[in-house]
């Protein structure tokens, strides 16, 4: 049965989960088929309970290691009981952060390796990769802005090493978008957001199969 | 600094525990260093929280990758806040149980595969191994009979299914003794627990560097 996924990536405070809601909204009257939205870490009870320990600020002892191992095994669990289930179904899914971002924070912002996650990773969900992957385009200084002023912290209490580790993260990005320039479109998450909702919805329905369209 | 690296293996049943505590205490008086005696999944406080998903019964959901990845991030963990500082400081460090369970149990018994395991798992250690694996040999239906008697399960209650998988495990576990003949040492655990416990001391002291022990 035709299925497509579809995975929202980008820096924190790119607005992935308001731009993705909007985006479904949208979306949803144009096609034919069955949708899912997910996010990650999470999108089962198990992964969620994975995703309580990676959060959780008494654990802040977790190596760079464990924490890429836990969202690996976070992710296998949500492929399993979640995605893979939903894609044999022949639904549209769409997961908010995926394989690129275990791949940018933990390979590039952590210091481990694109390669050494990417080989966790691909046995975690079997190499099945998103038809299409969203880059929401966002400075890394933006972004951390827009966080800061929603948690009322002012901008300049952002330390200098946290500014250095989403610098990485961010050309950790650049670096993914350059080896998959088929599979990841940019969308310049700086606009406003019916802008930025406008873009992605275009893009989404010129990717998805016509027979998952509403004629 | 001078340290020295020894997991205990073997199936369910084998007394891997009992076994290891008594082995201590007799070479305890022999040698000059600090030890430090651990345990698998588990052994250090982040470890547990994750040793704890994985031997959740509400948990059973979860997938044979979920798990693999799970015992390898609970891993890496113990090595980053228990193994790797006793070895720095000089420790000799007995774990009941490492890597080769996870190669055995999910590798072979779960069927994923040697080298997948192994994988995560040279991610997890960074490649550390121990100097030294006593694997206590036992036939798996005779372990689990043992198991049984002790949790006051008739023997002949176990399914078939359950046997199966742990015969899986022990090939799994002679392949791993076939492919590492020097690291790995057996001994005879069908034998009285005094002879096992003689056996074990026997090797260890045989097998520690000479500045490790007592003149």
């Amino acid at each position: 049965m035709k299925s497509y996924f579809i995975s929202f990536e980008g820096p924190d405070g790119a607005g992935k989960s308001t731009v993705l809601e909007h985006v479904v909204a949208k979306i949803a009257p144009l096609i034919k088929t069955q949708y899912l939205v997910t996010r990650e870490p999470g999108g089962s009870q198990i992964a969620e309970k994975i995703r309580q320990i990676i959060l959780d600020p008494d654990n802040e002892k977790i190596s760079a290691k464990t924490e890429a191992l836990l969202y690996a095994a976070a992710r296998s669990q949500h492929m399993a009981e979640t995605i893979i289930p939903a894609l044999k179904a022949g639904k549209i899914v769409f997961s908010d952060r995926f394989v690129d971002s275990s791949l940018a924070y933990q390979g590039v912002g952590r210091n481990l390796g694109i390669s050494a996650i990417k080989e966790i990773n691909d046995f975690a969900t079997s190499k099945i990769e998103p038809n299409l992957t969203i880059f929401l385009d966002i400075e890394p200084k933006v972004g951390l802005a827009r966080i800061a002023k929603n948690r009322s912290i002012k901008v300049d209490r952002l330390d200098q090493e946290e500014l250095v580790f989403h610098q990485k993260v961010y050309h950790g990005y650049l670096k993914l978008i350059q080896e998959n320039p088929v599979r990841i479109k940019i969308v310049d998450a700086q606009k406003p957001l019916n802008q930025v909702v406008q873009a992605c919805a275009k893009i989404i329905i010129n990717s998805l199969p016509k027979e998952l369209l509403k004629d």
